[in-house]
């Protein structure tokens, strides 16, 4: 029987979502949970692959099991074995057919950052401290060229293998809360590296270091280095999967 | 010379503010950064002691020293020397007279409780997880019987040696955004635990296992097993003191 689950977690300890040799990551940790719970040998399928030290609100992920436990009490069951900076807070039956990433119709990121002078020690592991005043208005002005269906092998980290670098950014916003900057972003796919170094683009935007009129050019351009910075994992939140 | 300076800090990994032996705390971490940066010898006076664990936005500390060090450049300079879960963000000139703590007028906390039927990887060091639903109604109800002038002795950890155990409490506010509970007060000094044991008082009467009408009786009783649970500390975060 096929279970979807949403999980929760804080990124800060992992390798990302994937298994990896000889590194601690979220699906490795997961299934192991899963497997003293059941007594199976489970494999979870994700929504998507995480770097290292991104977080996630709600990360979908999918696997089938003979388990009886009702979907009420999997997850404090499948928590009961996990640590405490992984947590399932949802179990429902899916379709056979049922596939976390390639059924996802749009993925929301966000991704933080803090622009005080002065580090925050309570979102060190949170957000990017980026020191040098950030224009909101230039970054949301920025962040408009990019919504739409596009070619962005501009904000993908080279050496990436796509079969298409095209895709759909339905919406970003660009919030400011006291010192914080929230860049929202909801696309139906995202290439590798995309949201941190859209994020260090619109940083950049923010501070003159790329002219907002420049956007439209870079994605033209296709280049990664005509894009800027590619901003630190820990800022980066997935924070809703929509099938 | 006295300098004023205000830190915030992430208290996971240390045994509260003040010096200990055989423990780190963010006293002695301040200090050490403080020694090397100006070569002295320098003895911090903090505007609190924390308990193990608790947080602080806004800890207002001072020092004598002979650095001539500009004020607008002293905590980039005393952050280069310390850990990424403390940071200086303010340095003025203190009159001689000042003392943190016998000055203080109001200190602000703040107690977070996450009341999620399942606990959340996102704010474990930073709220207190009661799944029991609790009504937020109930806990202001109850919250304003503590608004005044007390003897606060049935909120003190046993054991406490104060000179007086009154204490003024100028407000309490608890507001709910989604599964998170925010209990804000407002006092002119704390005893010792009085905070947390408030919070855990507060959440009993958000589930009745205290009743609202009871709380006045439980003042009066100044009696601490009258009183709720010691809400653990990590929820806690010193907000501001005003002089």
């Amino acid at each position: 029987m096929k279970k979807v689950i949403y999980l929760s977690f804080d990124g800060t300890a992992y390798h990302g979502w994937q298994r990896q040799e000889n590194a601690v990551t979220v699906q490795e940790t997961l299934e192991k949970a899963l497997n003293k719970l059941t007594e199976e040998s489970i494999r979870a399928t994700g929504c998507s692959r995480t770097d290292t030290g991104v977080h996630a609100k709600k990360f979908v992920c999918s696997f089938n099991t003979e388990s009886k436990i009702p979907n009420i009490k999997f997850p404090l069951a499948v928590n009961a074995h996990l640590p405490d900076d992984i947590a399932v807070f949802y179990c429902g039956d899916a379709d056979e057919k049922f596939h976390p990433r390639y059924d996802a119709k749009i993925k929301q990121y966000c991704y933080t950052i803090y622009n005080g002078r002065i580090r925050d020690p309570l979102s060190k592991a949170r957000a990017w401290h980026y020191p040098v005043k950030l224009n909101l208005g230039k970054m949301q002005e920025a962040s408009k060229y990019l919504i739409g269906t596009h070619d962005f092998s501009a904000f993908m980290a080279t050496g990436s293998q796509n079969k298409t670098t095209v895709r759909t950014m339905k919406n970003i916003t660009v919030d400011k809360k006291e010192d914080y900057i929230y860049i929202n972003l909801w696309a139906d796919g995202y290439l590798y590296n995309m949201v941190r170094i859209i994020a260090g683009t619109l940083a950049y935007a923010g501070c003159d270091k790329i002219k907002v009129n420049e956007i439209q050019d870079i994605i033209k351009s296709q280049t990664r280095e005509r894009a800027g910075i590619t901003a630190p994992p820990f800022g980066l939140m997935l924070m809703e999967v929509e099938y």
